[in-house]
This record gives structure tokens, C-alpha cells and sequence, in this order.
């Protein structure tokens, strides 16, 4: 009996996750989306997630489902789970990710930091936030959006009236998400994972940048992180990941605001690109817990592996030819990067890869890591 | 244009390439031996190494061939380079690693340090070398063996006969190789990578510690070794790896003599053990390194990522069940333990797989790796 764990969605993160299952002796299958996707290597399937009849074919015979992304249906995750399927993170816990008013409900009930949020129903109520925060907010879509899709920043109701058009009559609400616009000194995620069994462990606290609503770099751990900050965000990641239930990996997104409190941003309930820095700067990278997680395995040494990584997404990629079109220049200018390449066509402001490098000296490795990453842009 | 490397050879050694092209996003494909190997993952084909035309038609889509291991005949490397399929190791290299009285005479030319030997066609040659050498040495099958297989420690002719006579008319030649018994301190093994347009690179030297003539354990890099040691042991790899024209991962076996010398023992044109603890100990792996060297990318940087790694391998494994049925145990006893799993049925003796730790007390890491390693056996 080899242990065995289907991933729905056969994008980079279901990619990762395969070295993970290769070294740990894993049969890894993925249900993708189409042929030629990036995670194609441990395709068993091609077929619309959507579809209960052919994630349950699919779940058949693995022993858990866990997933590259969060967009399968609830009825589909709860008719899985109704039929005996073990699915990692289940439906209670993802509809968190699912749903940013719901997830800003449950976080209030635990009394988790976050931003000043309501749920507005239409102009009046929006208006009437904005005016109690200066006047701007953001709005939020709560289903659908990702890497800054369905996030708008508002000076005024009107702005979102296609928006709560587009929600008007929608069965699972027609509320839109509104947040107060943080003064915030910078941006954190805190990766945690846990166990079925309860078992929890985080990572160190990083800080990530993001352009354009998309995650650039990461820098691992947060540079001039305080034990206090350390600790207060593993608490913080800790406590969600227990108290929604989440098992597998999680990325807690943060705001630092400059009078040093941490504020709830986003969730995500999967390995997410805040922790790629764990493949080669931590001893269990997100992807190996993952996978340790969803099979209640224990879980593995979080802890750094060196005092610095630096993740660089390479957005985009050459404007011509593919990435390893680069490798001569980037391998020769910085030997000790680690490239991934997730095996995708190059494409404006597309993920296609990303750059790790660690080190004793953050500006070498921020400088070494950026060289790198470079080689890939034009 | 993915870059594609085409593997013979379906072992763990195929099987530990697989996360290094995830990672790299070169397409790995791999001529297996037989259905459910372990590098079945990336399996293409399945076939017989010593058929030239299963062999040519994996070849015809990829860039370059390489190997599992060192047994491809000779006549099909050759027809490979002929009709210009790029085969690294390419056949001038591979004979000296398929032929151990080749390889003597070869590092002799080379003025490497090594062991007394001779070829020898029959007892009584054979007994002269004995007879200078105090009585005893080491008789080798030139062809064929690995892992101890093919080598026998003599005291007198008569015990080589049957050996003597198992080569007699084999058209590769008729000779055995006979050593001197070296008296030694302990075994190294340098680990080197080369690119065809001839850039060197090696990891610092380990130490092995054999269990009847298998690899059980190796220290990272060798204790107690001197700067003038890892420099020696590093030059006596690159001028090896260059004077035979390998290219991609070679693994050089080494005696230390109780009077401080080295002497070169064996040979692996390929990813070899003692080299997995690159996978979790040094910033590039022995896997990455030979994709990057068969491709002719440029080498990655070869140095080690902590103080001290320690692989202890599984060999055997538990007497009943499968590796993973000890995952709680191993995982909840050494969280920072690195577990690599060849998905092979355990059986007495056979490589399972291995466990590396790193850390910066020798002695403590030395004792979480046997502590983890020993989880999977009874």
C-alpha cells in the first residue's frame, strides 16, 4: 500500500507538490483542468472539477483529495465528503476561503485582528462606511476573486454600482465586502499548517511585496521581525488555522500597520506563493507538509534552513522564447539561485516561474535573487 | 522548446532526477526496464538497454540520453553518437566506469594516486602479485559487478579459479584485476559534475562508512577533514572527470591510508550515493547537477547548506509492510529528518531508501539520522 493523494486543479501549486510526493514515496495523481497544464507530469485525469460525477471518479482510488486551488463547488466538496471521501481542507473550512464575508464573519467571532469590514448591500450602506473612514474603502467581491481580481479602492459608493449589479439575485448573497483602506507600513504572511489530528505548525513570519495586486517578492523571515512580531503572527496563524478547521498548509496574509498592530487581510487554504521560499530556505517546504498534513501525517521542522531567502516571481517571462531560452545567463550570474519554472508559456504578468536564494546577508541575497530573476525579464 | 532529458533506466537514481526537472521544468522521460519501477512516474517506454533500436527510438525525442546506471553495452552507445544522438556520459567515458582493468590503466596514464594492481590471466601471475603484497589482495571481476558484487578478498590463487575461468574467452578480455589490500582509515568519496564544454565543479568530500560492500551511512562533509584534504580530494576528482572526458555527475570512491595518502578505489559515471546528501545538504543537488551538466547548463554551486549532513540509507526496510507504514514513528521522532522513499518493496538487503539530517553538532545529527533510519527497521 503506497499512500495516495489526488489534487484537483493541475496548476503550479499542484506541480510543486510533486517533488514533495516523489521524495516521501507519494503517488500523486491530478485531475486537471486540460492537457499540457503544469502539474501534467502526474495527470490522471482531465475534466471539469465542477462536476461531482468526475471529481468522484477521481477520488475513487486516493486516499485523500486536497487541491491547487479553492474554487470547487461546496455541493460538489460536501457530496464528497458525504460519501466517505477524505478531503483536506473539507468544505466547513473552505467556504472560509470561499467567501470573503463569511470568512470576516468567522474571524470577528474568534476575535482575530483585522481591518474595520461590513457587508453592504447596496450604495447607501457603502456610503455611509466610507464616510465613517475618511471617506475610501475597499470593496470587495466575496466569491471569485484572487491576486487582486475583485478588489477595487473606492472614494465614493457609485464606484461599485456594476458591482453590487453583478451580486444583485446571487443565491449565496448579494452583500459586497467593504474594508477600511490600512495604513499599513508593509505586508506579512504567516504559512501554517495542521493536521486532521489537530497537530499545528507555523513557519517564520515573512514580508511580501506586491505590485499590481500580485505577489512579487517575499522576504524570509520579515527583515527586522521582532520576537514579539514572530511570535504574535504564528499566534495569529495558529489560532485560524484551528479555529476554521483548516487542515493542510495556509497562508495568512497581513497588514503591519505603522502603529505595529497586525491586521487579517486574506486567507488562502493552500500552499500559497508566500511560501515558495520554503523549497530551499526551510526544512519542510509548504509542499512537503501539505502533503504531510492532508495524510494526518506528523508534521514536519518548519524552521529556516538559513538566516535569509529571498523569493522573486518571475512575472511574465521573456517577451520571446521560453525560460530555459535564459538559463545560460541566469545559472552563470547567479549559481546558487534556484530557479523553478512551472513549465508555462511566457505571458504578460503571468506567473511563470520564480527565483530562491538564501544567505547570511540579506542585501547579497536580495541583490543575488533580483540578478536572477532579472535574466528572465527583458 | 522544453528542454527534454531522456533517462535509461528506471532505478531511484532515474527516480531522484524527477523533482530536480519538476523544478527546472525540463521533461524527464525515462526508458524503464519494466512496468512499476521506481522512476515509474516518469516512465515513457519500457524496453530492454541493450536493444539499440528500444534504445534509438526513446533517443529520437530527446535532447540528450543519460543514465541510471553504467550498464548500456558499448555498441549501442556508439550507434547512439553516431547517427548524433547526444548520449552523456558519452561511450569513451562510460568504458572506463564498464571496465575496471580499462579504468587502471587509464588513471595510471592519468598519474592518479591509486591502489598497486595488476591483470592477471591466471593463478600463477596472479600469486606473484599476492606474493609481493603480502600474501592477500583484492580479486575483481573487471566487468559487471557493483555494490560489492564481483569483488573478493583473497589469500591465495586457487580462490579466484572459478572467476579465472568465468572470463576465459570473453572477447572484452580475459584478464582479472587483482589489487593490494589497502590499509586504510576510512573511505571517502569526492563527488564531481562536468559539463561537455568542460566546466568542473565538486562538493566537498564525504565520508562512507560500508556495510559488506554497500553504503550504509555518509558524513558531509568528512569529519575531521583538513583544508588540504578537501582541496587534494577535490583536485583528484576534477582532473579525473576531466582526463576521462565524463560529463554529467561522477562519484570517485576513495581510500584514506592510515599514512595520509589517497587512493582512487572505484568509480560511478553517474549520481551515485554518496552523493544524496546533496539532495537536502548542499545548495545544488547531485540530480540538478547532472541535468544541468548533461545539458550543458551551467553548473550550479556545489557548496553545502549546513555544517553537517548525514544520510544513513534503509536497507532492507521493516520486515513486513510498506516504508510509509513507519511514517508516524520516523516523522514524529526527527521532525527535521529528510525521508526519501524509492517506492520499492522492502527486501533484506536492498536500498529502500535513505534518511538525511543536517544540523551543526556532528553528534547530534548523526544521532537523529540513525534515529529516523532505524524507524524503518525492526
Amino acid at each position: 500500500m503506497v499512500l495516495r493523494v489526488g489534487v484537483v486543479g493541475g496548476g503550479q501549486l499542484a506541480r510543486m507538490m510533486i517533488p514533495a510526493a516523489v521524495n516521501l514515496g507519494i503517488e500523486i495523481r491530478v485531475l486537471a483542468e486540460a492537457e499540457g497544464m503544469s502539474a501534467a507530469l502526474a495527470a490522471r485525469s482531465v475534466g471539469d472539477y465542477r462536476d461531482l460525477a468526475t471529481v468522484a471518479a477521481f477520488a475513487a482510488d486516493v486516499d485523500v483529495i486536497t487541491f491547487d486551488h479553492e474554487h470547487v463547488p461546496q455541493a460538489v466538496l460536501r457530496a464528497l465528503t458525504s460519501s466517505g471521501v477524505a478531503v483536506h481542507p473539507g468544505p466547513e473550512a473552505l467556504q472560509f476561503a470561499q467567501d470573503k464575508l463569511r470568512m470576516r464573519e468567522r474571524l470577528a467571532a474568534l476575535g482575530t485582528p483585522q481591518p474595520d469590514w461590513a457587508a453592504v448591500t447596496n450604495e447607501a450602506e457603502l456610503q455611509v462606511f466610507l464616510d465613517a473612514h475618511g471617506g475610501r474603502g475597499v470593496v470587495k467581491m466575496p466569491r471569485g476573486g484572487y491576486d487582486g481580481k475583485g478588489v477595487r479602492i473606492v472614494s465614493g459608493a457609485a464606484e461599485a454600482a456594476d458591482w453590487f449589479a453583478a451580486v444583485a439575485g446571487d443565491p449565496a448573497g448579494n452583500a459586497l465586502l467593504v474594508e477600511e483602506l490600512v495604513d499599513f507600513r508593509r505586508e506579512l504572511a504567516q504559512l501554517v499548517a495542521r493536521r486532521p489530528s489537530g497537530e499545528v505548525g507555523h513557519w517564520p513570519v515573512v514580508e511580501t511585496v506586491q505590485i499590481d495586486g500580485v505577489c512579487a517578492e517575499v522576504f524570509a523571515p520579515a527583515p527586522k521581525a521582532s520576537a514579539r512580531l514572530l511570535e504574535v503572527a504564528g499566534e495569529i496563524g495558529d489560532a485560524i488555522v484551528s479555529g476554521l478547521g483548516v487542515t493542510g498548509v495556509m497562508a495568512v496574509e497581513l497588514f503591519e500597520t505603522s502603529d505595529d498592530r497586525l491586521l487579517v487581510n486574506e486567507l488562502a487554504m493552500r500552499p500559497h506563493n508566500s511560501g515558495h521560499w520554503t523549497q530551499d530556505g526551510a526544512v519542510t517546504s509548504q509542499f512537503e507538509q501539505h502533503l504531510r498534513a492532508v495524510l494526518d501525517l506528523p508534521l514536519g521542522d518548519a524552521g529556516a534552513t538559513a538566516p535569509w531567502t529571498v523569493m522573486m516571481n518571475i512575472l511574465g517571462g521573456p517577451s520571446e522564447g521560453p525560460l530555459d531560452a535564459r538559463y545560460v545567463s541566469a545559472m552563470s550570474a547567479v549559481p546558487h539561485a534556484k530557479i523553478h519554472n512551472y513549465g508555462k508559456d511566457p505571458r504578460p504578468g503571468r506567473k511563470v516561474g520564480h527565483i530562491n536564494v538564501t544567505g547570511e546577508v540579506l542585501d547579497d541575497v536580495t541583490y543575488d535573487a533580483r540578478e536572477a530573476a532579472a535574466a528572465f525579464q527583458d
